[in-house]
Parts: structure tokens; sequence; C-alpha cells
């Protein structure tokens, strides 16, 4: 070993007290998956190994290519490829084949939906109604608690950063299914992915927070699986929100207890009593 | 006021000290993109407005469809469409034809380049060679302020969190370009897009710094513009440092001095020499 290279493996790391070592280190694994119908190749998107089956049909169900309550025939992987644990091939059974032509000629949701904000909005509304429930309800406290419940349900490595979490949560809180991957998208596909081959969409007794930030795409997989509440550690966008406002989806951020922030319909959140006075803001 | 509605343009926030607020938030802008070329559509993205053309102009690079020292003609915005904010015409001149082809045979980045991690690498780097430079060094204490620089290009609002941002630094650690963009690619995008146009490429001399991790895409996009160090705040992926290793790139990671660590060709980093003794790991 000497400084000016690393070997396999390796990374040079200064500690804080200042020394320098080699050491081996884990790092998220980042490979691609090109997930198909039949033999049409829909999509290719970089992802961490591990439960692309739930990749696949939840990035089905938020390209309404499936529906809540469909179920696909099954998944395979190609017999032949090279690759073959890169590539997941979907059954989707018979007669699937116009939804399939129709999301073809949308493209995937990152490339889609219209021109403008407002547009994008309607474009997604289109195939996603709004919620209509608004008699679920979730305590305050509970909402406040779900970070660390998240944490608890990641391993130990993905708790040092790196890696993105998705988890849908019911109203006591009790984490339903928690997906880890290093892209926040992947994450919540899994997740709803996982809920629609079970049979349990739509989510519309539950919660789903990300470890990040809440973007457009977030809230509309979110309503495609009927998930009235959203929430997120870190900040969502300005379309993220307007999105949730028109979709009735409460979106809650900044999730750090004792603080959080509530940017639309609040009214499925069970404020506490004792801190319920809302005053104006100085700014 | 009511404390179960909010109104336009306002949230509800709960203070540390436990009091609830209705106020004005600021939210990172969300808004779709399109990327034209003539009359076709190359790409449509997800990125905070402003800066277009340098995003443009860097997907194109990314995408090799411009080179480094190539010239683009002109960018404009349709004269009819309704979202002409949204969209960026790109007129890349004569002779340029071909290249446009060979690109939308391989599609988007993000949906190409073979299928494991391994042929991914093989993919970009038939467009983009590796660094060939290795006389170019940085010095281990500029390194590690460069978070700080970039922090301080940034606006009070980005530095709350809610959107990325990229930088290019010189060897003393003055930034050149710094962007922001609710997408970590589209902020590099712009940083290498604003070179690109001021024709400073390969940035050969000079340091990407992006304030969240490094993936696959980050590499390369720094690859296309000839950056031979790259830094991020956070984790790098497995295929981000198997791509610097095979394309002679520099990566460093958990840039929170003085704490770093350094996945690649650490022979550009010139270490502190007081304390360059390096010690095998505990693990």
């Amino acid at each position: 070993m000497k400084a000016d290279g690393i070997g396999p493996g390796q990374i040079i790391r200064r500690r804080p007290d200042g020394s320098l070592e080699y050491r081996h280190d884990e790092l998220t694994i980042e490979e691609p998956l090109e997930i198909r119908i039949g033999d049409q190749t829909l999509a290719t998107t970089m992802r961490t190994p591990g439960h692309d089956e739930e990749l696949a049909a939840g990035f089905l169900l938020s390209e309404a290519i499936v529906r809540a309550g469909d179920k696909i025939d099954k998944f395979s992987r190609p017999k032949s490829a090279r690759n073959r644990d890169n590539i997941v091939v979907v059954d989707l059974g018979d007669g699937k084949k116009v939804k399939l032509n129709f999301a073809q000629r949308f493209g995937t949701i990152s490339s889609s939906c219209g021109l403008c904000g407002k547009e994008s909005i309607e474009a997604i509304r289109q195939n996603f109604p709004a919620i209509t429930s608004t008699s679920w309800r979730i305590d305050l406290e509970t909402l406040l608690s779900l970070p660390d419940k998240l944490r608890a349900n990641q391993s130990d490595f993905a708790r040092t950063g790196g890696i993105h979490a998705a988890g849908i949560f019911d109203a006591k809180g009790n984490a339903l299914i928690v997906r880890e991957d290093i892209g926040r998208h992947n994450a919540v596909d899994k997740v709803i992915g996982r809920a629609l081959l079970d049979g349990k969409l739509p989510l519309d007794r539950h919660a789903l927070l990300v470890s990040g930030r809440a973007s457009f795409e977030i809230m509309q997989k979110a309503l495609a699986a009927g998930i009235p509440i959203v929430a997120s550690v870190s900040a969502p966008s300005s379309l993220a929100m307007e999105f949730a406002r028109e979709s009735n989806q409460t979106l809650a951020g900044f999730l750090r207890p004792p603080s959080f922030n509530i940017y639309s319909h609040v009214e499925r959140v069970i404020l506490d009593q004792s801190n319920s006075r809302v005053t104006p803001g100085s700014d």
C-alpha cells in the first residue's frame, strides 16, 4: 500500500482526529435495471438491486399501465441474456395491449405530462383522480414519529447515508413496507409495487414517508397508489405542493420533531390540542 | 384563517418551541423544460427555471451530441407555443445531423448504456475517453474548503435545503461557476453547459463539487467536460467509484472537514505532509 494509489475495494479516509487510513468501504450498489413487457423495453433505470419485481410493479402502476386491483401474471428473467439479473420481464396476461400502447405514446413520467406545471398536474390527473376520502386522519405525534420508525427499519449501513428510503405507515405509525434504493423514485416504486402485488391498493388509510425531498413525481406515485398523506424529511418542491393541493393530498415536509411544515390539506392531521392555536408568522 | 385549511401560498409550521403558525414559505420551483433540436424533442426534464440555455448545452454535451470546442449556433424559444418559457430550442448549425441521429439511437443517458455496470461504463467510454492528464493536482486543504465555498455562492434560501448545487473550482479553490437546481444532474448540466458556452472546455485543471451524492451519471457528465476531480458532500455509489477508477478521475466523498474519503486516483490530491502517513483501518 502506498499513498499515491488505492487498491481494489479500498478507499482512503481521514478520521476526525486527522490521521489517514486505508480501509474497505461499503458503497450503495448502483446497477441498471431494464423493465420489459414481453419483448418490449419499457424503461431502464439505475437502481439498487433487490426487490426488482416490486420496482417494476410500482413503475407500471405509476405509469398507469396497471391499476389498483389489476393482477400481474408473472415476472421472469430472460433465459439467455448475459445480464439477466438486470432485466425483469413482466407478463401482464391478456387484454393489456391497449394500455401498453397508451403508455408508450406518453413515454415515462419524467419525460411526459405537459409543458407547464399546471399541465403536468392535469396530465397526471387524467390518469389518476384526486383522493376522495377525507375521513382518515393521523395524529400529529404519530406523524412526527415516522422518520425514527423509517430509520429503525433500515439497515445499519443505510443509516449512514447514501441510500434513500420510503415507507408506508398506518394510522398508528406501524410500518407496513419499507424499501431502500439509491433513487428516491425507485424506493417509492418498490413500496407501492409491493402493496400492489399484495392486493393492498388503494392505500387510502396510509401515509407515505420519503427520506429526502418531495418532488412532483413522488406525489404522483403516491396518488397512483391512492395514498392521502405524504411526508418528507426535507423540502417539497413548488409543484409537489400544487399537486398535493389539487389532488386532495396532505403534504408534510421538514419532519424534524418537534418541528414540521404542512403544505396542504391539514384537516387530515390531528393537531395536539394544547398547541393547536395557530398564529400568523412573522414573515 | 382556521386550523383546518390553508390559504394559497401559506403553510402551517410548528416552531421548535411547539407553537403553530401560518406563514408564507418559499419553495424551490420545479417546472418541466423541453429541450428541442430544431423541431424535434430531445428530452423533457423537471428543472428549476433559470439558466435554461446552459442546462440544454450541458445536456447535449453529456449526450455527446455536442463536443468540447463545438459551437452552438443559437438558442431560442418557440414563437407560438403557449408555454414557451419551458421550451428551449437549440440550433446546432450545419453538419450536426449525424450526431443527432446517433444520440437518438442511444436515447438519453439514464435509459441507455448497457445492462450491467461494466457495460454502462464501457458504453460511456466509447463516447468519452478517460482523462489523460495526471499532472494537475489540488491541495487537500483546498479540496476540503470547497463545500463552504459552494455554500457561500448559493442564495440564502438555497442554504436552507431543498435545492442542489454544483460548482466548478480551480486549484486555488476559486469558484468559476456555481449553479443550483432541484435536480442534481441539472445543476451539473448547468455548470458544464456554461463552461461549454464560454469555450472553457475541457476543464482539465478544475474540480467539480456536488452538494449531494455522486452517482454514475454525475461522473459521466464530469468526464464529458474533461474534469479530473469530482467531490461530493455525501456518498458516491458503487458504480460512480468504478467509473472514476476506469476513467482516471479522482473521486472524493463525504467531504466534511476535517474528514473525507477518497475513492480513486488519490495521486491528484496533495495530502498534508504532517498527516500523510496512511495506516490500515480497523475494519
